[in-house]
């Protein structure tokens, strides 16, 4: 099991956390830390041997730690995940890929779509999927179907496979640092529709993607991974976009390996990662 | 030598220019063409062995090629660079270490620096410095004193080799497509000051650099090169500023490259690169 | 459609083959050539609209190509292929979602399996997997059960993803540059059984995958397509294990996309690829 | 500064390590850990300010540490190097550029070289260099003179930037894990004379370099730093040595920050880096 806290940092934390394990005997196979100096936080993630008494331990953790500290315990137990897509299969693939030869690090509940394309897909792996269109409705309307949907399962993450909806401040208020985002990106960045194309007419060497929990900003919400692709003045739009889906499938992948293994932290819009 | 040509497209331009090349008896080491099939427009480069005759060649070329085309050949003799620098090393060191040792492609001509800082290790190189302050003039004096020292000097292309000071549209239209600038990039992208501070803030999991041909708008001239470093949550802002000056140093080395090996060309602001 | 050229190199070859396509009228999309100036040996790939008189065209280039020249014309057919696999499911997963949704670039005609656990994820996909062990028999007779199989099926390509079963000289030699296998890589190299023990114990701070086509000489034939991952004393053997199928998969999907699209030449047991 | 610790593992160590700095109010900026498991060693880094008592803190380590426990403290106080070439200056000329604007993060003692060809370019930066040729005279001979220039400097590190003699053991020895390596590398690994020819012929797509310790087993010692830069068919011999010099410059030069800054632990020729 993991224990992540974070918390005020002050002179002697590690010595108090290390301390009070040894005192129980329990063996800490790893050990990180992380102190950022300038907002005097301070973060700490123990890989340990799943424990019985993890309610206690976390007790008598808080009576060290400085108030207001958040103390996560994780088990070995899976994550649960739902998936939400509008049309493009590529990042959802590789999860179904990955949760059906159970190497995803966490089980896929559903799978929710603004199209219906990608139901054949997950009915293939007998992964439930809730076709919930946002046409001729209000986004409240839509949103709440959404979130009527979700009611109905027990989940830990919400992935935004290529989903293609901006999502209203009120539903990413509910789920906050759960809703996770795989983002294209480009240098320099483009703003507004098709920036694939807008890419290819500014002729960047580099396409990358970049994924995030999404935030009351779209596509500005705390960093977990990002990865780039190299291209050139012979790709066309529809060859960058190939090199993007790609780029967008491995960064995804590699940011939701991170949060399953309860290596990320947020905190002031970034986050620290124990890789 | 190589000749480059940019014109029109139109069916059987290869043809026509290898048809001649052939009749000349001359023998093609390599031969690259594009093209960019939505503007219609044409792109090849040719090298050759050096030919006494280039300029009957070029004469001969003009006949078989669309109006308006350019033709432009490079023999093997070295280009002639201007350095511009203010205060950082990095790059210009690289260079000069580069141009010691006659590998860098192009031999410098002189340093400019608008603070003095670079003089020094210049002068060990034998390579003249003038140091133009910026301070107490408007910047059409600035920038009067720099074309009245560049006027000095016979260059093919001047490299701001992080030059902090932004020139005037008047002065870039002097030198359309010989500057070279070496600029920071980040995803996302941060505009205004103290750009790696703005990056540790947001938390980036990437920095970058981007070697660009300077125009009217600031940082936004085709792209010639671009490359990136990981980083992560350990790296101060000063461990950032470090990361990107190493990428920057090998960015820019990387573009001059490829510039003074005459494999880039220029239209519509962006680049065809025959690498 | 495509057009192949391998020839030995001699003064005026693309003004041969192009003058020819302009006298047809046929508008070249794109051409790219290479010469081995060591071995002088000429390479082009011509793409041009699909063209009823292919056969014709092939045969006027005949004549004004070097004897012995290779041409090979392929339409925009798609391309077919048998995959064999043993246990792993990370490369073939990643094919057969492709081939799903159309964007392999090849279609997928069986799968051959020495074991039978990955005959589910094929049939889930209606791709029939035909499980031949290799257990209680000689080789030849397990190669002889996979060519009367593989006689079933009309293929261009035979995808070894992840065919821990090393395939005999007699057998290869039926397919000669058909045969494309992945395979994990190190610096510095690591001979004999479980190589990612041995990466682990070196303490590598990289580690690759290598896309070749398959000769006589075991993991030795031409390099299309390498690629690698950062690793750090933190990962375990299994979490390099797990960065290296990553690195697989991504590298092997980009060998067959470069395959597919008959942009890879061989000689020499090495490759030219007009990327 | 820094405390690095090297010791068997047992349950507490964090805990007792921290405890007593704690004790002594001394505040941690940061502190790493790693644990082989398998071999049940324990390794850790702690960054602080500066303390006067260094050497008792020390001592009260070593009554709280296991036996035979490695304790290095490590003070700001630039280390001191000294660097051995033959002919080939990229890794020099970095090394020296850093060097001159006291960003290397050490400080270069001397320059010895095999050939004489890099004084130059030494002098300039007043860096003494000695030559010592190994032109007739027998390996014990040639390491002599160099061993006895050796004893004229107080230093760190021995730093072989492209010196292409190979060195005995028995002078090895002498500075266990205090020679720093920079070499080529290629998948697949290429024995003998000439690698780049070797690695031209076999159309690699990929060369790297791999910055280590040296140990009595050639090119086989603890990897500090490796990384890769792509090539292709199109690369000349000539240029993939080009490529392959910018690589060695780089991995060099980040090999030397880690071991600079203390951030490398070396055992059972490997390391642990705490980045």
């Amino acid at each position: 099991m993991t224990i992540n806290i974070q918390c005020e940092d002050r002179v002697g934390l590690v010595a108090a956390i290390s301390g009070l394990i040894a005192q129980e005997s329990i063996n800490i196979i790893s050990m990180r830390e992380h102190v950022d100096t300038e907002q005097h936080l301070f973060f700490a993630r123990l890989e340990m041997d799943d424990n019985e008494n993890a309610q206690l331990l976390k007790n008598k953790l808080k009576e060290v730690l400085p108030q207001n500290a958040t103390i996560n315990i994780h088990t070995s137990q899976e994550k649960k995940v739902v998936v939400m897509v509008t049309k493009e299969y590529h990042c959802l693939g590789d999860i179904l890929i990955k949760n059906h030869f159970k190497t995803l690090g966490a089980t896929v509940q559903c799978v929710i779509g603004n199209h219906a394309v990608l139901e054949e897909v997950c009915t293939k792996f007998n992964i439930p999927f809730h076709f919930i269109s946002h046409t001729e409705k209000d986004k409240p309307s839509f949103e709440k179907e959404i979130i009527d949907t979700l009611k109905q399962y027990d989940f830990d993450y919400l992935v935004l496979a290529k989903f293609m909806r901006i999502l209203s401040s009120d539903f990413i208020s509910q789920y906050k640092y759960k809703v996770i985002n795989i983002h294209h990106s480009f240098l320099p960045a483009f703003i507004g529709a098709n920036p694939y194309r807008q890419a290819f007419d500014r002729g960047v060497k580099l396409i990358g993607a970049t994924a995030h929990f999404v935030t009351d900003h779209l596509d500005e919400g705390p960093i977990i991974a990002q990865n780039i692709n190299p291209v050139n003045h012979t790709f066309s739009v529809a060859d960058m976009m190939r090199a993007g889906k790609e780029i967008e499938k491995t960064t995804l992948s590699r940011a939701l390996q991170l949060v399953f293994e309860d290596r990320v932290f947020v905190y002031n819009n970034k986050t620290v990662i124990f890789e």
